[in-house]
């Protein structure tokens, strides 16, 4: 599912299902980290307008899922509580560092602006995964399971926008931009399956991530 | 106006309104900031899940500003660049950084927060100001006049909305808190005037708090 290499531990849907409680403040937690990365991205490149202007509207959209979350929480009576560690999303910039890519002939700065843009589209891939195994193992009578319908096709859409930008962005770095891009991405989808696989013997975690 | 001890120069919306180009870019950095200031206050607190909506939806807003502003500067084909210094909110966090309140008995944890909220409403009032002064300078049929009219109306419900959130963070945390939040406000308005007119000599950048 949109280039994700590893497929996500069957048992995850019934490790979460039993913890919804942790599911939504983790989730909540995820949308929060979407955004601020968002915005991150976007007061770091104000040489560039029409990326700033679409990071800041997915901004928007990831706090407006945020709200909504906070809101599930809310009428459940549910803390939000600090952050639990995101041992997948730390493992997966860790690794983006230490194995940067060549990037051909693209400046280092946009090259780095490429991975974080690549990076954010892999997670939004692997939430979308996850989504939608949540709402199959809920089944179309869940109170929720309209909700994450919902939610896999818009990460869905965030994976696709980012892939987007970053080709925008190698594209106007260096020719041949887009071709670099789907090579790259194969590199860190490669990665980021490695994370995957490795967690995979301890699914153990009611968390989008675990 | 709001609380604030010092009115802006009057020659501050002459420099502005023949720079507006300046003041744009400088506006749009504002919103940035505001809109991440309010999602850093929400993330450090997640433990007050109505606190952290309501920083949420002022961020939302702000972000929305952010981008009417960055829509202006795409039609004038002006470019965004990186944030000018803010000198004013710079000297503002440090004289409160070195000031603290004695808070009376409120925990040293939301004094802490209830200074920053209180910060920010200082700016807010001081943004509305400025906005008032050049909508007025621009007269109305200037074609940002009634953007910044409008801008003049929600920076003053932010600097309302900030204070009821620094009174509701204080009164859950100690008896009397509402009034301890009058007495800080009228203490840190007062440095906030300091600074005012410290740069009251040198009304000579086109920024929103030059």
């Amino acid at each position: 599912m949109l280039g994700l290499l590893a497929p996500t531990d069957a048992r995850w849907a019934s490790v979460a299902l039993a913890d919804l409680d942790a599911v939504l403040r983790d989730h909540a937690h995820c949308e929060m980290k979407a955004a601020s990365h968002a915005l991150s991205l976007a007061a770091r490149h104000p040489d560039d307008l029409a990326l700033v202007r679409k990071l800041v509207a997915l901004a928007q959209e990831e706090l407006a899922h945020y709200d909504q979350v906070l809101g599930l929480l809310a009428s459940r009576g549910i803390a939000l509580g600090p952050p639990p560690v995101d041992e997948y999303a730390a493992a997966l910039h860790a690794a983006v560092a230490k194995r940067q890519g060549s990037g051909g002939s693209i400046a280092p700065k946009a090259r780095g602006l490429v991975d974080r843009l690549l990076v954010s589209a892999l997670i939004e891939a692997r939430s979308c995964e996850r989504f939608k195994l949540l709402a199959d193992a809920m089944g179309e009578h869940h109170e929720l399971f309209r909700f994450y319908s919902e939610l896999f096709a818009a990460e869905a859409r965030h994976h696709r926008d980012l892939v987007d930008l970053a080709r925008g962005v190698a594209d106007g770095a260096a020719e041949g931009g887009t071709l670099l891009v789907t090579e790259r991405l194969a590199e860190l989808a490669a990665l980021e399956a490695e994370i995957v696989r490795a967690r995979a013997t301890a699914p153990d975690r009611a968390t989008i991530h675990g």
